[in-house]
């Protein structure tokens, strides 16, 4: 079914609007008739201090500052500057030093990474599996290349992890294709906030390695929200883990400078593959670059420059960490209130651990973020629930924001 | 056929190392160990000052160090910056203003234009018209997607644009397939300089017209290299032309701010529509800013909001295109100066006009090319003849290189 009338749909669902483009506007639109103390606009994906404004490392920005023409301006090569591609896995891994075969390039953001992985472990026409709470625009990146998202059940009735669910359709994946790509995003889950804990990730390479006797397993981990949950080193402990992936199973890791460097509109971040043997590691850097010349040719510069600058000078990584840190614990104050708020106002939650999003389960979210919005409150409706933005609202916000919606869900 | 470890081939021809990459380094070992007189690197598709160093505008850098952190740090739009999208359309437009529907949409450079407009307007295997001399990345994109290029001739016998031959390979294709993507490079195309005159121009259109009674055309013209063809309103004298254009031919304008504001290491560009309805408009911007949210998302905000004050203060503006003229004008120097050597070295060349490349038509480019290394002299061998980047030369260079060809072609 297609309704284009120039275009070639390529079997795509292309929605005549962006939601929450849509929602966003009304937000803007809102906010300036009535006055900011009368809207709380949740639907942002960025880190805004309490008046709204968005946050910038004032470290980065002093780095930024003092670039020169040749730093930002010149093409970096095609996979990234030599000096980015050590800076990344040292941002990525920390004090682990992985034994498997690394290698990193440079893509635009967390998306091209997950584009790219896609693109080279996929078939056209494949299914690739997520869970069933996801960011929307793993189905735009599917469906741009020919695949399609399924997913499988994020938690069990104890808002765990689902192995079950996970295991049964990694199983019936593999019974249909050569190959299959996994997409988990952890921690800081986008929209949950979920985690997975060592044990649940140890059961889940367990799964894989047996599901994968003959068949090929990329497990792509979109860490966009890493530095967003908890102790940085902690929040890695995953990483060594990933080590006992067997020989049909290859990590990749999508990371991102958006959000822990502040640099969203850089538009850097980097595919990291944690190998079993070197020529499929130097195979992943030849074809994913060939992706990346195919798709966007070379990555920005500065955001490149600007890592490598952070990393080469000890102090400025430690005012970076620091600064870092202080807003991270602003985010988590704001989930805690949010929390205990929800409690109090018996609204249930999803199991919320870190990052940038909560979610409320729902079964009319689009009905009760439109009553929201007439209280001035701004959420994003999803399948089947609401996502909230803690990163783009204040602490007093999310106090009062459980109790609100807890009305609005009751409102017949 | 593949021999893939882990990835998968899909039908893609990946080289095992990026041949240009490799020329770019052997140049570079070079010039360290022998010191910068004994070496001519003419690969480089960046314009520079006849040092070696990436000219960048300083009009365009006093705009750069003046950017205050929302202004590069914040996510843009997916599609781009309203701003931007206006800024944009005068850019390319300039004087002319179309009567037809245009929408503009922000890309990651000329790459990400020509990447979307594959993917929205031809179909998973179908071929993508080309001319045979034409930038090699055309054909990564093609791939990457499940496509390919078929090319047509781009020069008859006496040097002119081979209408007969692009008017065999429309109808060929039109009859396998139901819709095509053309890609014609120009003004100043890569790897020749060529430019198509306007007569040429009215012929082409009138050949798609015909050919395209019951099946959609999309023609898409890279204009990367507008501004460096001569002057800036006669190079764009083709656009009017392209109103003739029937309802089931739509171009397609890819631009770059890559040379025309030396923003290359910025990654930002823009697909222009010129559209006979109001709906095929609003559906390119649909569809498009779908496939950059599959790809790469949002793009770099910081040259969109360069672009946006250089087009809102007149004498910025200007002080932009007196700048650039300069620039221009050295390059031109530069062409004159290699046609003239070759004419008396009796060094056949293609029909350049302008732009960064000019191209030697050769039986054995690689071994000619590996001749010339020895002597210092880097080019970059293509499928029948070797590119030289004029751009990246001195004069002096432009004048030794045509006896030195000449020479190394005649060598047994």
């Amino acid at each position: 079914m297609t309704d284009m009338i120039f275009a070639s749909q390529n079997g795509r669902n292309i929605p005549k609007e962006d939601p929450i483009f849509s929602i966003s506007n009304r937000a803007k639109d809102m906010l300036q008739k009535e006055g900011k103390e009368k809207v709380i606009n949740a639907t942002i994906g960025a880190l805004l201090d309490d008046d709204g404004n968005l946050i910038v490392l004032s470290s980065v920005d002093e780095v930024f500052k003092n670039l020169n023409p040749s730093e930002y301006a010149q093409y970096a090569p095609i996979g990234g500057t030599p000096e980015f591609k050590k800076a990344v896995q040292k941002d990525i891994f920390r004090n682990y030093v992985p034994s498997v075969f690394t290698e990193a390039v440079a893509t635009p953001g967390g998306t091209g990474a997950i584009r790219n992985a896609v693109s080279n472990y996929s078939e056209y026409g494949d299914k690739i599996l997520t869970t069933d709470w996801h960011w929307t625009p793993y189905n735009n990146i599917a469906e741009e290349q020919g695949r399609s998202i399924e997913a499988f059940e994020l938690f069990d009735k104890e808002g765990n992890f689902n192995l079950e669910s996970f295991s049964a359709k990694t199983k019936k994946l593999l019974s249909k294709q050569q190959r299959l790509v996994i997409i988990l995003n952890t921690p800081s889950h986008n929209p949950t906030g979920y985690a997975l804990t060592d044990d649940e990730w140890k059961k889940v390479i367990e799964i894989l390695n047996d599901a994968s006797t003959d068949k090929k397993i990329t497990l792509l981990v979109d860490a966009a929200y890493a530095d967003f949950a908890g102790d940085e080193e902690e929040s890695r402990s995953f990483l060594p883990l990933l080590e006992n992936c067997g020989d049909n199973v290859m990590p990749i890791i999508a990371h991102s400078l958006s959000k822990a460097y502040t640099l969203y509109g850089l538009r850097c971040g980097a595919m990291i593959c944690m190998a079993k043997s070197r020529e499929a590691a130097e195979e992943f850097k030849r074809v994913c670059e060939f992706s990346s010349r195919g798709s966007w040719s070379n990555c920005a510069r500065a955001p490149q420059v600007i890592l490598t600058k952070i990393y080469d000078d000890p102090k400025l990584l430690q005012k970076v960490t620091e600064e870092r840190k202080e807003f991270h614990d602003m985010l988590i104050r704001r989930g805690i209130a949010f929390k205990e708020e929800a409690k109090k106002a018996g609204l249930k939650t999803l199991p919320y651990r870190s990052g940038f999003f909560m979610t409320i389960p729902c079964d009319n979210p689009k009905e009760v973020c439109m009553r929201l919005e007439k209280e001035g409150i701004f959420l994003i409706p999803m399948a089947k629930g609401i996502r909230i933005s803690g990163a783009s609202i204040s602490e007093a916000a999310c106090r009062r924001l459980p109790a609100a919606i807890k009305k609005a869900m009751e409102q017949k």
